[in-house]
C-alpha cells in the first residue's frame, strides 16, 4: 500500500524577476513590477509531499521529523530572509520565478531522499497563486 | 520539465438545482432545499491549473498576468453577482451542479489556453464541498 | 475572569441589495452588480461570540452545545439556503447588507441568551469582506 | 465526462504512535513524545473525494448528502471524541499513525462506495502533515 | 501610540471534561462524549497579543523572538504531547475546559511579560470552537 | 446602532529592518537575519475595520467599494511589488516593523475617512505574525 506523506514548511525572501540576457527595458516590459530592481518580497508556503509504502513497523512512510529536519537544512537554512537572486547560488543566473524555484527546491530534495520514494513539491507564491512539480521530464 | 502553475480566483452567484424534465415534486424530493425556486447561492472559489513545459526565456509555463485575465473574461465577468439558472446561458437547460459549473468552465478555459498546455479545474461550492475536472473522458 | 467563548456556523443564502423606496435606476447607481433583480449569493459565515464568568462547576461560560443549537434554531434553520429579500420575514422591508444581517442575527440571539453574558457577532459575506455588531448604540 | 468531488469532515481523537512488539525504550526511541503513554491527540480533518462520471438526470457524481452520511457512519462516529489506541477496533493492533488511519477509513469508505467510482482518502493529523491514499497497491 | 502585537503558536494534546466531586453519571450526563474516560485530543492554535508602545529605537513593541521563546517555555514544552488531565500540574484539579486553559496560560504568560504590556490569549480548541481572555477581573 | 465593517486586502513588499543610527553590528545583533542588506520580502495582509452608524438609506457604514478604492490608491499601489526601506518615502527614516507600517498605513488611511468614522488596522506579516493599531495613542 503506498501513501503520500506531506509536511508544510515555508520561508520568506526577497527577488526580482530578470533575465541578464535581455535589456532593461525587455525585462520591465515582460515581467512589469515583478522585475523592479529594488526587488519585492513573498512569505512562501512549501508542500514537500514523499509516496512510497508504509514500513510495516513504523508504520511510516517516512519519519516526518527527519522530512522536516531536511526541508530545513536543504530549503529553510539557505533560502529564508535572503534575497534570491542576489544570494542563492542556483538563481545568480536562473530566474527566480515560482516555477523555478520549485524545480530547484525538487533537485536538492530528490538527492537527499530515498530512490523509491516518489517526490512532489508544491510552493505557494502568493495565497492566489502557486506552482507544482513532481520531476515530470515527459 | 513539466511543471503545475495555478492560480486562485473567485465569483458570487445564485443558482438552485433544478431538472427541467421532473415534476417540482420530484425535484424537492431529490435535490431538497438545494432546490429552493427562489433560489440561495454561494462564494464560488476556483483554482485553475495549467501543466507545460517552463519556457527558458522567462521562467513561466504560462503568465500569470494572462492567465488571471483570462479567468476574469471566461468566469467571473459572465458569473460573477449573477443567477447562474437565470443568467448564464449554459444553465438556461444545464442543471447548475458545481460538477456541471466545472465542466463549463472547463470546456471556456479549454478554448483559449495553448493546446499542449494540460487544464484542471478545482471549484469549491462551499470550504467543505469541491469538485475538479481536468477532462477525463475515459 | 470573564473569558469570551466562539463559535463558527455557516449558511448559504441568496439576496440583493435593494431600497424599496428607490426608483430601480437609483438602486442600479447605488449598489451596482449588488442589486442585480436575479439575485447572487453568499456563502455566509459567521462568528458568534459570548463573553462572562466561568462557572465553577463546569469551567464554562456557557455549554457549546447549547449555543450551538441555538445558532441552529435561531439562524440556520431560517437563514440556510433560503433567498434572504423573498423568504426570510425581516428583511422584507430592511436591505440585506451585510450590516442589516449581523444586526438582526444579534436581535435574535440576543432575545435568546442570559443578560448577564455579552454578545458580539462577526459575519463574513465573502473572505475578505465581513462586519461585526455588539449591539453598541452609542 | 469524469469529475471528483470531495467532501471535508473532521474528528478529534486521543493516540500514540506505539509498536507492542517493541520494548518501551525502543518505541520511547523512535516515536519520541509521539509515544507519549498518556496520550496526546489531534483535530483529524479528513478530505473524502470520489471520482465519476456525472449522472445526467442529476449532474451529480455522488450525492453529497449521501456521501455526508457515509463519512459520519462509517469515520466520524466510530473515531470522533474516542482514544484510537484504546477504543477502535482497527488500532487495538496496529498502530495509528496518520499513514495507517487513512488506510483504515480508506478501506471501510471503499467498501461502502459504488465500485465504479475512484476513491481517495487526505487525512490531516496537523494542519502541517497530511498523508493521501487511493488504494495504490502497485 | 500602543499597537498590538500577535503571535501564533500550537499544541498537540489530549484531555477528557471531567469535574472529580462529580459521580461519572453527572461527568458523563453534563459533558457528554468530552468526558470520555480514555480521552480524546486536540490541536491547540494559539494567539498571544501584547499591546503597547512602540520602542521608538527598535520599532517594536516586544521582540517577536523573544515572544516566541517565552510561549515555547511556558506553554509549548509544558502542553505538547501531553496529556492535559494527567500530566500538567494546573489540571490535576481544574477541568481543562477551553476556558480554564486560556486562563492558565494567560497566568503563566502575564508573570513574564513586563507589566505595561497588555496581554490577551485567544485559543482555538478547534477551527469551530474558540476562546479569549485578557485578565478581565470585572 | 454602530457596527464595524471590514475589508482584507494584500501587497507583496522587499524590506529589511535597520535602525540608520546604529552600526551595522548593532543592526544585525538586534534584527538579526531580519536585518540581512539584501533585503527580504513579505506577502503583506491587511485587514482595514471602519466603524460607524448604519446609514438608514444604504444599509451601509461605507460603501466597501469606496474603501476598496481607498485601500488600493493609498496602501497597494504605492506599496506592493515595492522594496520598502528605498521607495517608500515614510520609511526611509523609519524602520519598517510591522508596527510601523501599521501605524503608517493607519495614518494615511484615516486622513481620507470620515472623522465620525472609527479606524483600526490588521497587518499580518506573516501566517504568524501580526500587529493591530486603532490610533490609540493613551
Amino acid at each position: 500500500m503506498k501513501v503520500t506523506v506531506s509536511r508544510k514548511a515555508h520561508f520568506n525572501a526577497a527577488h526580482r524577476l530578470y533575465n541578464s540576457e535581455w535589456t532593461d527595458a525587455r525585462n520591465a516590459n515582460i515581467f512589469g513590477k515583478c522585475s523592479n530592481p529594488h526587488y519585492h518580497g513573498h512569505n512562501y508556503e512549501l508542500i514537500v509531499s514523499v509516496k512510497g509504502e508504509i514500513h510495516p513497523e513504523t508504520g511510516f512512510v517516512m519519519d516526518m521529523k527527519v522530512l522536516k529536519d531536511l526541508i530545513k537544512s536543504e530549503v529553510e537554512e539557505p533560502f529564508d530572509h535572503k534575497n534570491l537572486n542576489e544570494e542563492v547560488t542556483e538563481f545568480k543566473t536562473l530566474n527566480p520565478t515560482a516555477e523555478n524555484i520549485s524545480v530547484v527546491i525538487w533537485n536538492k530534495l530528490r538527492a537527499k531522499i530515498e530512490k523509491d520514494l516518489e517526490l512532489n513539491i508544491t510552493l505557494y507564491e502568493t495565497p492566489r497563486n502557486f506552482v507544482s512539480y513532481n520531476g515530470d521530464m515527459s
